[in-house]
């Protein structure tokens, strides 16, 4: 596997386009399209929240009743949760829009929304905005970034990656983007993720590998705490590569997950070092827990405590805060069993020992906090199972940021 | 009822006292103890994290198997929670210098610290500051107020509250104080809280009514999700207002649970609207759920939401974001079943109408939004079910504290 240049337009046959359609930022793109040069499998995963967007409503249909997939529109600005029939009248027209412009059935389009919630969008706009993506859709790699930079929130950079790997002799393509930021704590995926492959997979499998891949990548990062109403994830697969239709389990299949793993880690890491107001990647790996669904709570717990966020941002050494949130997690296991580490590009640090606070150097401390990236490393000793969660400090901004995203 | 003024000594037979050890804050009292006269069947709820600190540990042993309990020893700065062998020993020579001093049996004497975690006790001081308050307890109110004080960490304001009522012609007081500020998301009850009654009772209706009234009222507030490893409360009754014993459920167990719900909501309510850098009590009220529980969830979720938290802080009517937070909660519902309103002293505005957002008034909403207590007010329309939860806005205040805490 090797990683190239560009992001949803890698894969052979996926093109994309966007505008400046003044759903809601004055002076910037806000809606893209994605489109596959022919029908594509998908799959798909979406939030776990009981309030589900109009618009993850209608991809979940798609997804589960459409035989393919073949354009995917997506604006930022207006998440459309929470606005009832109209909500839903606003995919249809979008949807029925691209039929018209593209020739393709509108049972085949999905539709992503990203911004406040309880707005409802404007649908002029968004259908003369299809009308113009129509006519300007790109494979080049900045038709792609260009996407990509389109449905951004409060994110402050576009967030892309392509990969490339063989299948029986055949090159394949994976190339993805996602949108993140704020109301990040994913469950399903977070936000918004789109990812095009030219893989031959049938359904069945794509979407198995997909839901595996997910939770250990998107569902292992968080900002806030906060699970959207909007949290969608779609992979298109139109076979373009020509590989043989991979219909099980075996060493192709693992190629592909494989790749699909980097994608979506690399996509998950980027997201959480953007989270809002954040200034470092806070990262947290837990080793030799009992279980793997235990060490999972505990790394999310962790990366996901306001008290561990703030220490990160002040470079405060206060382990404590770790093990209690390691406590509070659900996971099950003994103090006295516990190492804990400090990690960083410049070394690493014991702070406590199977019980035990230690004595550390805390010019060495501060050393490993002020990177670009702390990681918390916890050695259970009850176990053979890991995990590695994701996540951002909590800074002045964050607050700021959301003290008035509204207004 | 009535609310008469003071706190933990306000009971008959409980005196107190405070001293300043010189544990960790300077030019400042951090210790205090409670005393009852007599012994005193006691309860207690305790935090649920798995890690828990050794004065934890602790009290719960003496809650359940001593019969009696006469003294707390309390110190604020440090929390004496992951310290292993080391934090054991403390609690033990803390209690045997109560032995020594006042004459009690070393296991009716209860232990409770609250700080930084992963810092070992200075027993000497501990000692001595025993020694020291051992010889100055009082049972005026100011030797509670000076109590409630001296157990503060980042408090802001002393916690402490007590009521008086009547149970077969005996007037029984009932006096207790709190702290809380960081680390607050209880589940048993939240940070440290004491209260003291003359009421004779059996040992196993105290637990009973203690249990049950904190689930409705301590383990309702949050300041930042994150529980403690040091959460406890601890409820002695020591028999002194003479009223027949209390042996059944009946008119006179109900006075007394009306009573403790009283004084516990009071203090849970202070403890909220003085969260770590809060500037406003932030209020969830769910009616006409269709569980208890699911209407619990959701009061929670609203108020422990980063999001909803900064909002309240911008006075940004952001009502997605409540509903968003529940739907996240875990409890099922509707969209659209459910109404939405924003409620303060001078009057309410809905927002939100059974699936459908409102063009409100915004004018009318920031008024709201401006006052010193929130309420965000839902009606679900899908049962009979109703929960309060208390929380308080996130601010800039709360990431500067916690950013750099233990330095």
């Amino acid at each position: 596997m090797k990683v190239i240049d560009g992001g949803i337009t890698a894969a052979k046959g996926f093109k994309a386009a966007s505008c400046a359609a003044g759903i809601k930022y004055q002076g910037r793109t806000d809606m893209a399209m994605i489109y596959s040069e022919v029908p594509a499998i998908s799959a798909g995963t979406f939030t776990s929240n009981v309030v589900k967007a109009a618009c993850v409503q209608w991809d979940m249909n798609i997804v589960k009743n459409s035989e393919k997939m073949q354009v995917v529109v997506i604006n930022s600005g207006i998440a459309n949760a929470c606005t009832g029939k109209e909500g839903f009248d606003a995919c249809e027209a979008t949807a029925k829009a691209v039929e018209q412009k593209l020739n393709v059935p509108y049972d085949t389009v999905a539709v992503a929304s990203t911004g406040v919630i309880g707005m409802q969008l404007p649908v002029d706009k968004l259908v003369a905005g299809v009308n113009e993506m129509s006519t300007s859709l790109d494979e080049s790699i900045s038709a792609g970034t260009d996407a990509s930079k389109a449905i951004m929130t409060t994110d402050t950079v576009n967030k892309q990656v392509a990969v490339q790997f063989e299948v029986d002799g055949k090159v394949v393509t994976l190339g993805g983007m996602s949108k993140g930021s704020g109301m990040i704590h994913p469950n399903m995926c977070t936000m918004l993720a789109f990812i095009g492959t030219d893989l031959s997979i049938t359904k069945e499998l794509l979407q198995k590998a997909v839901s595996e891949v997910v939770s250990d990548t998107f569902n292992m990062i968080t900002v806030d705490g906060d699970t959207s109403t909007n949290d969608t994830l779609l992979c298109m697969a139109n076979g373009l590569a020509e590989n043989k239709l991979i219909q099980s389990e075996g060493e192709e299949y693992e190629s592909f997950k494989d790749a699909l793993c980097y994608v979506c880690e690399t996509l998950a890491k980027k997201m959480a070092a953007d989270g809002e107001g954040a200034s470092k990647l806070f990262e947290a790996t837990i080793v030799n827990a009992k279980s793997k669904e235990d060490a999972k709570l505990m790394a999310k717990a962790i990366v996901g405590s306001n008290l561990s966020k703030a220490a990160i941002f002040g470079c405060d050494a206060n382990f404590g805060r770790f093990l209690c949130a390691m406590g509070y997690s659900g996971a099950d296991f003994d103090q006295n069993d516990v190492e804990l580490f400090f990690k960083g590009a410049n070394g690493e640090l014991k702070v406590f020992d199977k019980g035990n606070p230690l004595d550390f150097d805390e010019d060495k401390a501060l050393e490993i906090m002020k990177e670009d990236t702390v990681t918390v490393f916890v050695n259970m000793n009850e176990g053979s199972q890991s995990a590695t969660a994701w996540g951002c400090d909590l800074t002045y901004d964050y607050v700021k940021i959301n003290a008035d995203y509204r207004s």
